[in-house]
């Protein structure tokens, strides 16, 4: 049996032909030929021009990779085969010496890893077969030409690579022969490539050959096939290169996908000033405009594009820009051609039902097509597409709404910096992209100089090592935050996306000396004051002033238009995480239906409060610490009425007290030798509280609900609060959903204690106040225990609330602030396939949350069930919660509509 | 409906007479009757002689504590219709002035509670019966005695707490009324209340019922129903009583069950010279021994044995001790009588198969039982008892491995403090029993002098606020080790019990100064090389030094038949957790059946090695941490070559490196001065690297199989030194059969890994070697993401062992290092039942348990499962592992036996 299976596997179709109007593959294929390959044979049976040639599939590279370097039994009489069909399409043939037919060998993985495998022109080009094309192209300097490029990219790329030789960054052999290229410019006194003459790129050649022979010790091939041959080895060799390793490695692609290779009729768009090269998209990528929009060169070849060394000229009217404006377009220049494209350019749309990226060749006034794949656009665009295609009957609304990535609306509600003016500002260093957006300021080093310059309406940035909840009121007043230290889910990155505010973490080349207010990054210093540039989008900062492009979503139509498609077609409700008035009512205008999670201890945190708060710490008992909750109670009432009003009509979910009491006091001798002498105690005692609350794992210490069971008080002064404030806002005619969120829940015992403590104050404040305010209690579900005994805790919740960072962290066993030592590791090596605090693991953590919802409602048929982790505005675990049939998901006010869009394609799909 | 159940309720019996060799109720109903009414009822069928009387139903407590001090409708009634047949046999009459019946009323709940409820003697004595009385019993004197005994404890124990009245300590009315006594006696000049004489004590009645009117506001009840009923009401309302409460919290018997009264007949063990009160074991309590031991006060009542103003005599020449032995016996004195005990001893354990604890008083040369319940007894008694009773018949092998808690074992395998000597050594403080067992040593404060003091030949108890793994050399030089804080799973708790050291953590009385080396407790200072004495099994430290009591249970042959009888019974296999030979030999004595848990940490922080474990841990980069390996791979290498030889022919359990990194560094400065200077490395460098160590939550951090897929070399060289050490032993013919245990897994990706890394090097030394030595790759299940995934992990396991100390901090989220902050709350009010980290939490994390168990041998058929958590050790615990089907249990060496017998018990049930 496994004898038949094997024989079977080796004697399956390995090449595929394409061209004439005709072809074996066709766009559905890309597992088997690659992304290019099913394109290009999609296209010839379109009845588009593409140079005729064929495809050796994915499987031939995965055998190739399997046997070192093998090729399945009957491959060579499969190529000879479609070789020969080609030729006889042309007609010419390869290694003719009159009549010389020349191929391109190109990689095509199963989906775009742009310049990570490798490309061979003008293969067949030999000294039997010059003179005949020299003959056949009346042009003996565009032979020498091409024979010059082959020479250089063929010893790089196949001859360099099997002689085992790694060369130092910038000696390899390619260089080694630009030097001598250059040198001979040198010599004569010219600049530019074409000032070489049909003598002088003759006699490169032998120089070339020679230097080849000199380092590569071989001989540069003169026979076609071994040119073939070795170029079709290096692009299957070339899936395991570096690049494509470490690019697989970022964007999540199995290694055993493997590349197919494309062996192409060559065509010139560099044989004189009636051929050309270009790119187009069938729309605007950078608007989503519904224009025609691409750049050439004339008398090019594809790479010169790439290499800009010359200005490229815009296809039309509606592509020129400040750059190209004073140059004719190729409507201008070759109408007979850009009209073909222009009608190629419907029959895409229309054919593949999107925007197409496309590259074409011009060769003697006759257009082919290169390529075509799904172009890339981003958000603005994105959106603007889906929703025109749509309304133009192109695709339909379930359609437009899976156009468009939901991560790509983040671009439409933060200022950015301007592209234009981010390409030539200088570089400082890059980090994690931990909160999205651009931002300009002046840099300073602590959270009180942050709030101090902010108050003298200057604009900062806040360099920190790392933050912590003291430094909140500075990360607040900045423009933006940059950590050296921390991961995507440090404390930085956390309350900045939050408040979606622009922010870079992880940001290693700091060097920072908060002390002397220095900053040192790559040789530079920068001192308090200086102003940098953050694209915390990509992570990037950059030294000086660049440009800012604001957003304003609301102002967009189409954006608007596919968020009241997403809105049809979601079943999820989505909420948002909102502990002010501001972020409320921004949430809200973003599309939030109600607040998933309010944290009161951010609350704590202001001047006016942290002192109530530490005093009521320091109290040694219980009178103690009732005297100064009777101070915060006011305050906290206050916040809660704006929220109620900010939120009116729609539920308010408050989560009791939950961080450690330790985090509200301070560390540093300093900041405690003033704390004593504002409180009017002696730094010995602050100390001594402060020793008696360190905790050796505070994450799994006394906190939550622990809180409110040792000190009921606290719990007890918090629902007065929030139900005071509900009876208010109430009376005023306010619809107050309250709902009132014990934390930490680990057993029923621990929930029925607080609800009955929760529900005896609600009561007495309802009988005082006389007003009727309806409010629920409920529980995070964010302990592994709770999980599994959901059904017993559901028996005295009103809802669910998965706490998915903290589960995640205990059902792991990882500690979010300490994994950055593990998980970068865990990530390349591929044990974990995502960062599990960015996206929910479905696999471990998902069985537990899947486990609480269907034990959960078990205990109590039709429970309300909601999330408020950072995965609430993760695309893909958004997915899950609908799959896992949550009642809603809750997310920081900047993800709202990502979640909107999220929780619309889970519902579609 | 609900009217008709209330009605049957109520309509229930409340009242069950017994005497006359009859009774309504029956040793089986101490629910309802308590265990003290059950038991009189049953004697009273079997024909033994108790004085009539009648037991109020535990239901009627309930009712009573429900409606706030109410009684059911009918009680009175049932109550006067039992009193009547009692009235009807003795024959007298209650209230009688010729003839009066004189009653106890008594507390009996469900299980003994010891001193924790009240009773009240001489009911019916009033101004009436008193001639009466006086006539029957011929005794003036007597009587007036009866009398003030009743004011004394009627006014403390019913009118004192009916007027609300809740004095300060030592201040109540039986103070003051005691206080009256004295001074009397003081006028008089005399010392015994047996010195006061009839006028005497009628003085004294009427001071006590001024006083009684003076303080409490009230005549003393001169009606004896009045008496009657307030006694009853009295015995509910105790049930409620503080020390009953706090009782009830500490043995874990639930608030519902409630007390029953019995209302008795009063017998007289005070009529003069032919009367006699005592108590008697069926066996002898402290040895088991098949004899029959008690004790008795001629002319007394019950209170005078217990207030042990007399030296009481022994029942018989076998119960005759120091004290006792120049004067008579009952056997001597009444024999009688005597002969009538001896033959209800052997009827009662005939009846009851199982020693008895019985009171009984003699009036007048006749004999009544007053109670007779189930004896506690010591380990050693317990074991000696139940083989003994199963070789005489009584019981059977199922029986007797029930017969005796495993816990008690630990009485038999540590030498223990002589319990006469700690009855008069000076108290100092107590603390948490940690680890069993007797020590006396001089006191030291730090780990160094521990060592060296050890090493001079001294007995050394090592005092210190808590312990950290640097401390373990000299945890280990000492003879105890003594903590101010921690808890039951504290460092110090965990590794002393390893060992099955003396130790009591917890203590916090102790003030320790441990750079003066002074010790403060209670007011008094103890300084280095003081000598205290430690009882690890009760937590009680004593100043100076009390003798010891050595063990070998070896030698005992009634613990070894017990033992043989449990391994016959056992499903589960034993395994110990064993770091050195030593420990793998102890263990291997108490009957283990291999190694489950060797931990490699330990074996780093000998001084020869901690210094090659830091080169490892300051090494940048592999080549350096490879060479620091190169030195620690000889020294593993012996260490378990110690363990294979002295586990020759058992399997060994060997755990790769699992705590954190910074574990193995210093923290306070000098030490970090030191080891800069022994390492001729720079402090800052040192500081550096704990700085850089330095995890938020390392529970959570960069530890287990993290560390060893960071750093593959760490793994490696653990398993070549494992590989090495078992073929050359093999070689040597040893029998060896090593399993590589991965710990801290939550992925199979994780366990791949190792796995891989494991296999590859333990193929290459056995190819080197040429000794094919069988080996297995398992690994911890302690995460909760490894028992949800459990059956993908299974795919690439070969055996499973659950961690379950990890598992229970990270399914409750509790952090074992400082949960101590409130599971003593949630204990108290009941949030938790008992305390996770002793007794495995089966509602919880069992599920996960039981997930990991079906879902492992879901992925691999028959999979080898077993536990090496603190739990593995833990009687309750080791009941789930049997029924969840795990294949063994692993605990320390001194917990083999009691796994034993727990396993063996939970097979019987």
């Amino acid at each position: 049996m496994a004898e038949k299976v094997k024989a079977s596997a080796s004697s399956a179709k390995s090449v595929y032909f394409f061209g004439d109007g005709k072809a074996q593959g066709n766009a559905k294929m890309k597992e088997l030929l690659g992304g290019k390959g099913a394109n290009l044979a999609e296209m010839s049976k379109l009845g588009i021009r593409v140079p005729p040639g064929f495809t050796i599939t994915t499987e031939v590279c995965t055998h190739f990779m399997n046997t070192g370097g093998k090729y399945p039994k009957g491959l060579k009489a499969e190529v000879d085969t479609a070789l020969k069909r080609v030729e006889k399409i042309m007609p010419s043939r390869f290694g003719d010496a009159q009549n010389p037919l020349l191929f391109s060998v190109r990689s095509g993985a199963r989906i775009s890893m742009p310049g990570m495998m490798e490309t061979i022109l003008n293969i067949g080009l030999t000294s039997a077969t010059i003179p005949g094309l020299i003959v056949k192209a009346g042009n003996e300097r565009f032979v020498y030409d091409a024979y010059r490029r082959l020479i250089t990219m063929y010893s790089d790329v196949v001859m360099e690579k099997a002689a085992g030789i790694e060369p130092k960054e910038g000696m390899g052999i390619r260089q080694q022969l630009e030097s001598q290229m250059r040198k001979m410019k040198d010599d004569k006194g010219v600049k530019d490539d074409t000032d070489l003459d049909v003598d002088d790129l003759k006699k490169l050649v032998n120089i070339f050959k020679k230097k080849v022979k000199q380092v590569l010790k071989r001989d540069f091939p003169d026979d076609p096939y071994d040119q073939l041959w070795g170029a079709i080895s290096a692009v299957f060799h070339s899936w395991n290169g570096k690049r494509a390793v470490a690019y697989r490695r970022i964007e999540n692609i199995p290694d055993h996908w493997g590349t197919a290779v494309n062996i192409q009729t060559m065509v010139f768009g560099n044989m004189g000033d009636d051929s050309a090269t270009g790119v187009a998209f069938t729309r605007d990528p950078a608007t989503g405009e519904n224009k025609f929009y691409g750049e050439f060169l004339v008398n090019a070849q594809g790479e010169d594009v790439v290499a800009g060394i010359r200005t490229p000229q815009a296809i039309n009217a509606a592509s020129k820009t400040e750059a190209s404006k004073h140059l004719p377009s190729l409507e201008e220049l070759m109408p007979g051609p850009y009209k073909q494209l222009a009608k190629i350019r419907t029959k895409l749309e229309k054919h593949y039902r999107d925007m197409q990226d496309v590259e074409f060749t011009i060769q003697d006034g006759k257009l082919f097509m290169l390529q075509t794949r799904t172009g890339k656009r981003n958000g603005t665009a994105a959106v603007a597409m889906a929703v025109e295609m749509c309304e133009e009957g192109l695709i339909s609304k379930k359609e437009a709404l899976l156009r468009v990535k939901p991560e790509q609306l983040d671009e439409l509600l933060h200022p950015m910096l301007d592209p234009k003016s981010e390409k030539t500002a200088e570089k400082l260093a890059r980090g994690l992209p931990a909160g999205p957006g651009g931002a300009i300021g002046q840099i300073v080093f602590t959270a009180d100089d942050a709030d101090a310059w902010a108050k003298k309406g200057k604009q900062v940035i806040l360099v920190r090592d790392e933050t912590s909840p003291e430094d909140v009121h500075g990360m607040r007043a900045a423009q933006a935050i940059l950590t050296a230290k921390g991961g995507m889910t440090s404390h930085a990155a956390l309350v900045a996306r939050g408040w979606g505010k622009c922010c870079i973490v992880g940001c290693g080349a700091l060097n920072i000396n908060a002390r002397s207010k220095v900053l040192s990054v790559n040789g530079k210093k920068l001192r308090e004051g200086d102003w940098v540039s953050l694209n915390g989008t990509r992570g990037v900062v950059y030294e000086g002033t660049v440009g800012l492009t604001p957003a304003d979503p609301t102002k967009n139509v189409h954006y608007k238009k596919l968020m009241s498609w997403a809105d049809k077609f979601r079943k999820l409700g989505i909420r948002t995480n909102a502990d002010d008035p501001k972020d409320a009512k921004l949430a809200r205008s973003f599309g939030a239906e109600g607040i998933g999670l309010t944290r009161t201890e951010h609350m704590f945190f202001g001047p006016d409060r942290i002192r109530a708060m530490r005093e009521m710490i320091l109290a040694d008992d219980e009178v103690g610490r009732k005297k100064a909750l009777k101070k915060l109670l006011p305050l906290q009432r206050k916040d809660f009425i704006g929220i109620f009003k900010a939120m009116n009509g729609l539920p308010v979910t408050i989560r009791t007290l939950d961080p450690p009491l330790h985090e509200f006091l301070p560390n540093d001798l300093t900041s405690q030798k003033e704390m004593a002498k504002q409180m009017g105690v002696s730094v010995e005692a602050i100390k001594a509280k402060v020793q008696s609350l360190h905790e050796l794992n505070p994450m799994l210490g006394h906190r939550g609900c622990r809180l409110g069971i040792t000190y009921p008080e606290i719990t007890a002064t918090q629902v007065q609060a929030i139900m005071e404030a509900a009876c208010r806002v109430a009376k005023q005619g306010v619809k107050v959903y309250p709902e009132i969120m014990i934390p930490l829940i680990g057993t029923k015992a621990e929930l029925e204690n607080q609800r009955k403590l929760a529900v005896d104050t609600a009561k007495a404040v309802i009988a005082r106040t006389g007003i009727r305010v309806k409010y629920l209690v409920g529980t995070m579900i964010e302990i592994p225990r709770a999980a599994i005994t959901a059904d017993k805790i559901a028996e005295v919740a009103d809802f669910f609330s998965f706490g998915t960072n903290d589960l995640t962290q205990m059902t792991f066993g990882y500690s979010r602030d300490d994994a950055g030592k593990f998980l970068p590791d865990y990530l390349s090596k591929k044990i974990l396939p995502a960062e599990p605090f960015q996206t929910l693991d479905q696999e471990g953590v998902g069985q537990l949350v899947k486990m609480g919802i269907e034990r959960g409602r078990a205990g109590r048929p039709g429970l309300k069930i909601g999330i408020c982790g950072e995965h609430g505005g993760d695309p893909k675990s958004i997915e899950f919660c609908h799959k896992v049939k949550m009642n809603y998901v809750s997310c920081s006010p900047y993800r709202v509509p990502i979640a909107r869009l999220a929780a619309a394609q889970a519902a579609v799909k």
